[in-house]
């Protein structure tokens, strides 16, 4: 796979996208109809069927998505950091697919094609296994995925969904040591988990996003309060959304009140420690595990922080890795902000709804990684990628 | 460790490389004394015996190496890819530290300055477990970097020797989940396989180099001979030394007599397939473990093959990932051989030798990587740094 044409690797995108658009609708919507009355039955929670529903703008918006994977440039046999060493071989780094990438997720039924793609394009080849209770679906987007690698004389192989969703494949798959260049897995805590306690080969996770947006004395008001209420109302479901705010004592009177309005009418259910507390009326006294809860829902804890150094040791203990936010006007705080806090991506003054693969410029993502080795925050094409050195020589030997 | 500056951490390095210089010396090689008489008592051959050995110059050439670290730019804090989002964010990737790095190698005792230098200046912090043979000139080297932290007012903690050989503690080392960021394990394939069935945590791996050249039917058969030369008898026990040569058959009766010679000349026992044989009296008959074996001394395996394709799949199935060559003077064929071959460094027409941070330009390695995943190829102090995501706002919000 590593040196199929980027002409090829598209035009196998392109017949997956017309087959969702087409001839392939209705035996996925049948599938997937199969999967739904499943999980009915199975008493599945309403917002997991959501997530496991298929219709036909859904199928629309991944075809959609297909295009825009095809429209994005073929990152391997990419040169970079050409130079020519004093012995005059010229050296550069070219990127190369990583190989062969397992990936692990759960009720998403659309990841089977968004991860193929993705994978396809970047060289690779992908083993998917998706969730016991899309399997139907996952099976029926797979079917095509390997009809469109047939039609341009690809092996069907280079895209496969593990035939059965039992623990012990994925058991099997995580330790495939020589054989599996990495694994992916996307979904919550507990397969997290798994995963990393039994993989013998590299793993590129994804663990929670509890992130912080800081709000410095020096801070525009105004415009902390409309990133506050972006980052955690925009869409509260999803790992970049906002978790704790912390606020310097400094403006604790001038803007708790203010924020909190906003964020009670927005339909946000407020935490605090005692000093937010003090302030706002309508918020509940925070718990110690609240500072380490990923709520993933209208849900906001708010502590009261003596300024930067306090507010910097806050998100080193209680942060993920994922994204940090400090709202202010003073350039050497900022700076500070950028420089010191650990996490996949640093931000001042802008939302933290930001980290994000298509928002950052990458075009798409197959996750946004917490763990530092390989890739640090969004994942795309070129996160696929590793990259070897080469070098054109002329005879040269070493003296 | 992420945020001391620059100057600290040289100053830290200068004082390392002045204690060796002159007051640190003695203690050092009394240390060392100890642990050569314990070699020799347990029977360690000429050969291990010789890489225990420290002496005045070689403590010179650790000095000189700690200067040539001091002499790095420091890669911490550097910023790469900026660009402005159509929001106006301004974003680029940062580098930061790894965190707290482990390495584990066998008996050079040089590795504990080396592996210490490249971690603290790439603002990691370091867990070192080295040999056993080793330990008293470990400790020694240790102690030294211990007292030049504290005092610049630095933790002596950041570079920890393991205060035991025992394999319970390298094991416990390697499965610290959550607090050791990546173990780099640099020694022999007993070690490797430990490490690798054994990790919890991330790991880089050297394994062997089983390096090839390829000399193909358009070489100059006079460069050919050098780079074959080069590559397999400057200095045999390294990674990046030549272990299998092939030959294009069309050039095979003048190519591999001559060749043969000078090899022989030069002390190369010389084992080969069929089509060798026949045309090298001198050469013994390969078995087919040779294909697969990194020798690491003055013996080579030589097969011809039917051109390139057959070439590429020699190496494909024997290479290890580490250095492959073609000597050709046919532009396409030396551009499929960059594109298609699979390791870390791929070259034409230059010596297997140049696979080493030094020759390509970074200054100082602490390892060269044969697995894809963070880093292929040697790893200078970039590959010992993560880039995280930074953004600059004015209070953009996601739409």
């Amino acid at each position: 796979m590593a040196n199929v044409p980027t002409s090829v690797k598209d035009a196998v995108l392109r017949r997956v996208a017309d087959a969702l658009l087409g001839d392939a609708r209705a035996t996925i919507l049948e599938a997937n109809a199969r999967d739904m009355a499943g999980g009915e039955e199975q008493g599945l929670s309403s917002a997991m069927l959501d997530r496991l529903r298929l219709d036909g703008a859904r199928l629309d918006g991944i075809a959609k998505g297909l295009a825009d994977v095809i429209a994005l440039p073929d990152p391997v046999g990419v040169e970079r950091e050409k130079k020519t060493l004093p012995n005059g071989v010229e050296i550069s780094r070219m990127r190369v697919p990583l190989g062969l990438v397992g990936i692990i997720y759960e009720s998403r039924p659309n990841v089977t094609i968004d991860a193929a793609a993705l994978t396809l394009k970047s060289g690779n080849a992908v083993i998917l296994r998706g969730g016991k209770e899309a399997f139907q679906s996952n099976r029926a987007f797979a079917s095509v995925f390997d009809h469109a690698l047939e039609a341009e004389g690809l092996p069907p192989a280079a895209v496969t969904l593990l035939p059965t969703t039992d623990r012990r494949a994925t058991l099997a798959l995580i330790q495939q040591t020589g054989v599996v260049d990495v694994v992916i897995p996307r979904g919550g805590e507990g397969l997290m988990h798994f995963v990393s306690e039994n993989a013998r080969v590299p793993v590129l996770q994804h663990f929670k996003g509890v992130c912080h947006v800081y709000v410095d004395a020096s801070a525009d008001l105004t415009m902390a309060t409309r990133i506050v209420l972006n980052s955690k109302v925009q869409r509260p479901g999803v790992c970049n959304a906002l978790e704790t705010l912390l606020v310097d004592a400094r403006v604790a009177d001038a803007f708790l009140p203010a924020v909190a309005k906003e964020l009670i009418a927005a339909g946000v259910t407020l935490r605090g420690d005692a000093a937010v507390c003090a302030r706002v009326p309508q918020a509940e006294p925070a718990t110690d595990a609240d500072w380490d809860t990923e709520y993933l829902d209208l849900v906001l804890s708010i502590a009261v922080v003596d300024g930067l150094e306090p507010a910097l040791a806050h998100v080193a203990q209680h942060g993920s890795g994922h994204t940090e936010c400090i709202v202010t006007a003073d350039t050497e705080q900022a700076e500070r902000w950028l420089h010191e806090v650990d996490a996949s991506l640093v931000l001042v003054n802008a939302s933290t709804r930001f980290n994000d693969g298509g928002e950052l410029g990458l075009g798409a993502e197959i996750g946004i990684s917490t763990t530092k080795l390989h890739a640090y925050g969004p994942m795309g094409l070129e996160e696929l990628c590793s990259s070897k050195w080469v070098g054109r020589g002329t005879g040269q030997i070493r003296g």
